[in-house]
């Protein structure tokens, strides 16, 4: 299988790990990360995984060649997903299948509502698209596969909810992973006037305070097979994701 | 086990169908409604559900006479849940628990996304404010049940995924039930000078044409019985809910 967009290897252990029996491809565009991703999957101990510099958008692979893709927080930063999705079909085997799993931080809602906080995330949106990707491309993953030309396409969307029972994941999903990316555009969003310093602190600070729920989206989708009716049976759910940070689990390869 | 605000009787047919053993009192404060739940009930050829008139703030039982409590969009629409919580704990035996269901519209969220679409959700929301009501009660059940004196909370949290391969929900769901409502204040939103009627009529118009996503907060409790440090065991997972007007499953009272 290939993963696509490994960046540092987070999900690549957990693939490799709960996958011994398949044999990973796993890519990136930028070498700092492999080599990261790298050295997170030795010390692991995990033999089943070999890596290679390459651009999604030129996959130094053959046609039909692989069983199964997949992409993790990869599209949402792609001013160009449809054609991101399209060269790596033509890298999977007819029948063959991707996971794809991407995040919608427009999905965010809280208790008690913020004006500010609602702010501070849309500044992140908007940063997003300045930047050419789309934080709200969750809940496109439908049409972009379709267009993409994939069909079964079966997208399962999970949503992480936090209250005061969850305490870990209060401080390890609304605190250091939202808030925390959250905050990490103040300076951009304040230097370009998007806010005043007074409300972004202020809606950092209601994002602090709060649990939160924000959604996810996970899809699992077979790759058209030109003029090919065979269906591939019932699309399988889409994989386990406990978090932006935590796929536990992927459909297995066979 | 007593349903508190059964309204038409559209939950009462499903409960009691579900849990053929329990015996259920359901009551309403609407002598109206409670004549259409009790014709619905009998049409199903269900025995076991007894009507009974009654305001939720003066129920008409003993302390400590029901063994569970079932509570479906009924709180959304009280200027103080707490209170109606506080109320019916008295009514609920020591080590008995509720199941309550409600619904959050602002964490309606859609592709693509439209201005004038979520200023017609935002009106919604107002308008139930206004009537002393909350359209966000969803993300602070856990609160307001905690502060209202129940234990072990736990909160389920479903959604309503729709998009262009689920023709039943996008029918169903996105344009009978949930555009419907919104529509349904449109009298209302562009009188009182919320939004004008070119853009109420543009944010109608996105609704329909969007498949859409939506929060809807489910949650079992057990009650607080004091000084009672006896616990209930792990609290069992939330009633299972497919759509605003579906709950399909419910926790079998035994």
């Amino acid at each position: 299988m290939l993963e696509a967009g490994c960046g540092v290897g987070a999900q690549t252990v957990i693939l490799a790990g709960n996958s011994p029996q398949a044999d990973i491809t796993s890519v990136d565009i930028s070498d700092e990360s492999l080599a990261a991703a790298k050295q997170r999957v030795d010390e692991a101990g995990l033999g089943n995984v070999e890596f290679r510099q390459a651009d999604i958008f030129d996959l130094p692979f053959p046609d039909d060649h692989f069983d199964h893709i997949f992409v993790c927080f990869v599209l949402e930063h792609l001013p160009n997903p449809t054609e991101a999705l399209a060269a790596l079909a033509r890298v999977l085997k007819p029948g063959g299948s991707i996971t794809v799993i991407e995040g919608d931080h427009g999905s965010t809602y809280f208790h008690p509502d913020s004006e500010p906080a609602r702010r501070a995330v849309q500044c992140l949106v908007d940063l997003q698209r300045q930047a050419g990707g789309d934080a709200l491309i969750g809940r496109r993953l439908y049409p972009l596969l379709v267009r993409s030309g994939y069909r079964d396409v079966h997208v399962s969307p999970r949503m992480v909810y936090v209250d005061a029972s969850r305490p870990a994941l209060v401080d390890g999903f609304t605190r250091k992973t939202f808030t925390a990316m959250v905050e990490g555009v103040g300076e951009q969003a304040v230097g370009q006037g998007m806010m005043n310093e007074a409300d972004w602190a202020a809606g950092i600070r209601d994002l602090y305070r709060t649990p939160k729920t924000t959604g996810l989206s996970a899809t699992r989708s077979s790759r058209l097979s030109d003029g090919d009716d065979q269906m591939i049976g019932p699309a399988a759910p889409g994989p386990k994701c406990d978090g932006l940070f935590a796929p536990r689990e992927t459909t297995p390869v066979q």
